[in-house]
């Protein structure tokens, strides 16, 4: 720590000497990944002619949490949403919004978060931005991240999907939820549920390098809104009904019993690092194979299917083949979990 | 309004249905400027091998201001930035953070000056994220805005300003910083003296056309830590000398008296529509003329010069030809203007 103080300031954020001395301190925390020129604009030299471009704002609660933090978060939200595009996430942007008093030990952590997992995820942060607000205007800190990334492969989109395509789930839903509520609420099940926040796009290339590109049709990150969301988004868009398998659902047995003592449904919950993927059904086998070479997709499995059956609904189907149908929720009462 | 609630909520936040009505609410609000497709990652055209990116977040007190609000300054923040790099804006992303409680009509009104604002400055917002923060989470609300520029002029580099240029001033300062602390203090200047806020990328473009490329050097818009953080940050990097004319500083006679009255220096003012442009000297008219030639360049004139003295110290000089160091600014405890 070479800053003259240990806790953030307002004048940390009002573009003077003390400002210059907070971005020294970012720039030099986030080492090597980052390359911004202390320009007012990164220049970046681009593949192709075309980009995938997102955006992502952060206000995790608790922002530290047992394997991660808000700064991990951050970095896998935006990597994971180029990703699911088809592209290979490249340039990251970071905007910091910072509460006065946070110290400069939090900002730290976050910060190396942010440069170990963009090292991983083998992305760079071309630019930055630092805002502080006064005490009691933010919680802590709020991060965003906006990110270019370019097509060596044609992108997804949701039209490909057509009945009769698999739809295959790369690891447990619910645990990043479970997690962060157990920290919250005091419920203790936070050392044995771990929140799945994970940088996918190297799963994803590995997906990519086991099949033909069009046998892929289009992928989702499994976020806020839980698998419901995504399912039921598809859905909607094709005006088919998904059909789900519940007892191929991967759900950990610690994770299901904590969501029935909190009253939540595994499959609302938000995820950091599980994907969805609609695929054609003859290379479910190699994607599931695929997907489980990797660290991050040791559980996966096909979970349903696209049906030619009219309706945007999402049916349930459990073992004894009876179907119910699962509503979208309206709205869920667990903000902040990304 | 076809949302069913008149006021945001936290569960607008919270990825189902409540979460796609906002969304549909905000890509109907920002109309034809909007170009999402509801995909996690937009799929875009680029031009030429290089891009230009950005990033701000944006934490305006008061959000809603005499001629402007925190929509407006993030569009023009963004879109400055890129633009004097020497880029064409042309991509925008938009996240928002918004404290549980506010009204959709605020929101509305925010979007709205988001969309007029990126139709003059000719760029599209192409994909966006909503954040929900519980009621004292946030302060009503705060965006951020990155952009994507590209290169159809070689980009401009601080280290291309040399002994000899002259310091060009496109309006004038203190003006955004009056016009919200009169606001916030109550002061009843806020009528008379206007935010600067604008996007001014049109205006340098003008200015390209009137002289070569190469007659300009860099420019910076001059932001937080006003015109003072501008011309410490370029003496800094070059160990020369820049010398400022008092006497030619626009400054407008009630933006002078108020800050009189407030105790600070319109040179360590904030502004959100200004450009400081350092230039060959030979060219410096022409620039001016076409600055002038500009509504937002109406007051344009040359301030000063770069000096071939060693030291990276910032001179004043008055009427009399008397000389005085402006200091850099250690803090400035004007928070969140922008």
């Amino acid at each position: 720590m070479t800053v003259a103080t240990q806790h953030i300031q307002l004048d940390h954020g009002t573009g003077a000497v003390l400002s210059g001395e907070l971005v020294d301190f970012i720039a030099r925390t986030l080492g090597d990944v980052y390359v911004g020129e202390m320009e007012d604009s990164a220049v970046l030299p681009v593949e192709g002619d075309r980009i995938a471009m997102t955006t992502d704002s952060f206000v995790v609660d608790p922002p530290f949490f047992g394997n991660g933090d808000i700064g991990k978060i951050a970095v896998c939200g935006t990597v994971n949403d180029l990703a699911v595009s088809g592209a290979v996430p490249r340039y990251l942007t970071l905007g910091l919004i910072l509460e006065a008093g946070l110290s400069f030990d939090q900002l730290e952590r976050v910060l190396t978060s942010v440069r170990e997992t963009a090292r991983e995820a083998r992305v760079q942060i071309v630019c930055g931005d630092t805002k502080v607000v006064r005490a009691g205007e933010a919680d802590q800190l709020y991060l965003n991240t906006s990110g270019v990334g370019f097509f060596l492969r044609e992108p997804l989109r949701m039209d490909a999907v057509r009945p009769g395509d698999a739809v295959i789930l790369s690891g447990p839903i619910g645990n990043h939820t479970v997690h962060l509520l157990s920290i919250r609420e005091g419920l203790g099940f936070e050392s044995r549920v771990l929140s799945d926040c994970a940088p996918l796009n190297l799963m994803i290339d590995s997906v990519f390098a086991a099949v033909p590109r069009e046998a892929v049709r289009s992928m989702r990150d499994v976020t806020r809104g839980g698998l419901s969301a995504v399912l039921h988004e598809y859905a909607g868009r094709m005006g088919k009904a998904i059909t789900i398998h519940e007892q191929s659902l991967p759900i950990q047995h610690e994770t299901a019993m904590a969501a029935d003592m909190l009253g939540i449904n595994p499959l609302n919950c938000a995820n950091e690092g599980c994907l969805a993927i609609f695929a054609d059904p003859a290379a479910a086998p190699d994607i599931v194979a695929a997907l489980r070479g990797h660290e991050y997709g040791r559980h996966a499995t096909v979970i349903g299917e696209v049906t030619g059956r009219d309706g945007a609904a999402v049916v349930l189907r459990d073992a004894d083949g009876r179907e119910s149908t699962l509503q979208p929720l309206r709205g869920a009462e667990l903000p902040r979990l990304c």
